[in-house]
């Protein structure tokens, strides 16, 4: 195994089970070497796992030199797409004196963790199970405030605290609630305007972390006093309901006909061919998923031009859309793990 | 005026009124370009200034190039601790043709934002003026929950809520409750194991945002039932009151001398010395402040390194602490604005 040093967060995690916003890790074959400022290293000898040696510093990249000198590495590898250019510049201007070559590996690090272990499977599928617990928290108090017209603002302080279980859990993204016209924008940021209203269209995406591990889940729904975050839905306006069917058969069909041994853009491919089948295909504005892990977004990807492999153990989203501007917007999402060459939703 | 890119999304608000977190800034003169993808193209029309012109795109680098040729720029500048390794690449592998240069300027845009407008100045303020009632409210909290034997955890949930004026702001960053010697550890992690208990030592540091400007207060406190964030404490704990004492008086001292012309060490270093010369030097390992506006962490940094110049309507935080591993830690912390060439706290 080549040398590495990563700074990311959830890389730092996964590496030593801590991790803090301000660290370089060093991995060299089973050790790794926690290198991080005053602030965090009381915290991070008490959590770190057993392989890993703390590092206290004020200069990290004299650190991470002394690493490399003292185990005499002729090799190590980084993320370019982590590092920023003042960092690389200041590394390999001191490197070249150690004769230690610095190999660009482009995010290695969600790479090596592209398939998950089983422990790491149960982890999302708890997470995804807590979350969907709050989707249907999330319903009841819906019923419950409806007739006092929240906006879409309260909507979302409110379902932030069911979604943490009231502090419990901490959020995998700001979740997304977006009434009629603002659904259509893919990342909507919530209105104290926009109120909600009977027969209205809610899009809600959502997830938790579970021991560190991401959940993600959106569902659109018809407002009314028993509304449900269900797939089924029944809408009085003919072209929500329209719109949504396409969505859910393009949703269900990319699941049950996902399969390993294939690459992300023919799973993405099963999703838009059917809604571009519809006539809808240029309001599918966004990938049909992504690999879901420590990280909300990971690999595979499940894109047009994806070429990534999918096997078994991988975990991702499944989540087609059609947005039609200024109108309303439709998605459905679940996350799948593969098994035994199938997608399962979890 | 130089033209140049960023990506941050603090800088994207600072110069077009509206960010989101898939972007790259273009700033020509007066012209902004805001190159995003289709998810935030609707709303980056609807809330830009008049001087941004939206690019919608699905390969950033083609759009930065496209720019440049239509412009005929011949340099523009970027932050090298920003950009990544791989985008620089791309970037530059795509100049050379254009004979347009890439000149690395580390941190500019903090820098050009230095300096506060007398209408962020206001925004800071009131920032700052929501945090102190927020600060108000936990301590009656505090006092009302204090029998039922509240852990951090439970604080810290509880804090999130009065902080945000339940759900109207958002948070600077994840407010610090720490008892005891989780106080020592300067970015505590809040713990369900620890509780909260009569004459325990409470560090308190927390701070929200007001249209987007950031405000930050760290108070420690002696728990009881008349608990306040005020800075005159009395603890029962000797050793708590030594330690309180020297902070404090290091902290004032440093507002009350701090002058326009200075260098950022020049005033670390009144309060350095101040807690140096009481024996404590070593368990102050922190710098002094730091800027406060948009980002919570910006210039001038006020640091025992920094040759930051200080001048009027800088902003930043002056915030010294003394931290005694696994028995408990002190910082007072106040945000102040530079006029007349003295410090006001705000």
């Amino acid at each position: 195994m080549q040398p590495y040093f990563i700074l990311d967060e959830n890389a730092q995690y996964y590496e030593c089970g801590f991790s803090c916003d301000n660290a370089i890790v060093v991995r060299v074959e089973d050790t790794r070497f926690f290198i991080t400022d005053s602030r965090y290293t009381l915290e991070a000898k008490q959590f770190c796992n057993k392989h890993t040696e703390v590092i206290s510093s004020n200069d990290f990249i004299q650190s991470l030199l002394g690493v490399i000198s003292k185990l005499g590495l002729k090799q190590i590898a980084f993320n370019p797409q982590e590092l920023s250019v003042a960092m690389y510049e200041k590394i390999i201007s001191s490197l070249t004196a150690q004769k230690c070559e610095l190999v660009a590996q482009p995010n290695f690090h969600q790479q090596l963790r592209i398939c998950k272990s089983e422990k790491e499977i149960a982890l999302i599928a708890t997470s995804q199970k807590l979350n969907k617990k709050a989707f249907k928290a999330f319903a009841k108090r819906i019923a419950k405030i409806l007739k006092q017209s929240p906006s879409e603002k309260e909507l979302h302080y409110q379902v932030k605290q069911i979604l943490s279980h009231f502090g419990t859990y901490d959020l995998s993204f700001e979740p997304i609630v977006g009434i009629n016209a603002n659904g259509a924008k893919p990342h909507a940021l919530p209105s104290s305007k926009c109120i909600l209203k009977k027969n209205d269209i809610l899009l809600f995406d959502a997830g938790i972390k579970y021991k560190r591990y991401c959940s993600d889940m959106t569902r659109t729904a018809v407002v009314c006093k028993d509304i449900h975050f269900g797939k089924e839905q029944k809408f009085k306006n003919k072209l929500h309901s329209k719109i949504y069917e396409i969505v859910l058969k393009a949703q269900e069909k990319t699941i049950s006909k996902a399969r390993s041994g294939m690459s992300g853009k023919d799973i993405d491919a099963i999703a838009r061919d059917e809604i571009e089948k519809s006539g809808y295909g240029k309001y599918f504005v966004h990938s049909t998923g992504h690999g879901v892990g420590l990280d909300i977004h990971e690999l595979p990807r499940i894109s047009r031009l994806s070429e990534d492999r999918i096997e078994d153990n991988m975990v991702f989203s499944i989540e087609p859309g059609i947005y039609l501007p200024n109108e309303f917007g439709v998605r459905i999402e679940d996350v799948v793990v593969m098994r035994n060459g199938r997608a399962e939703i979890l």
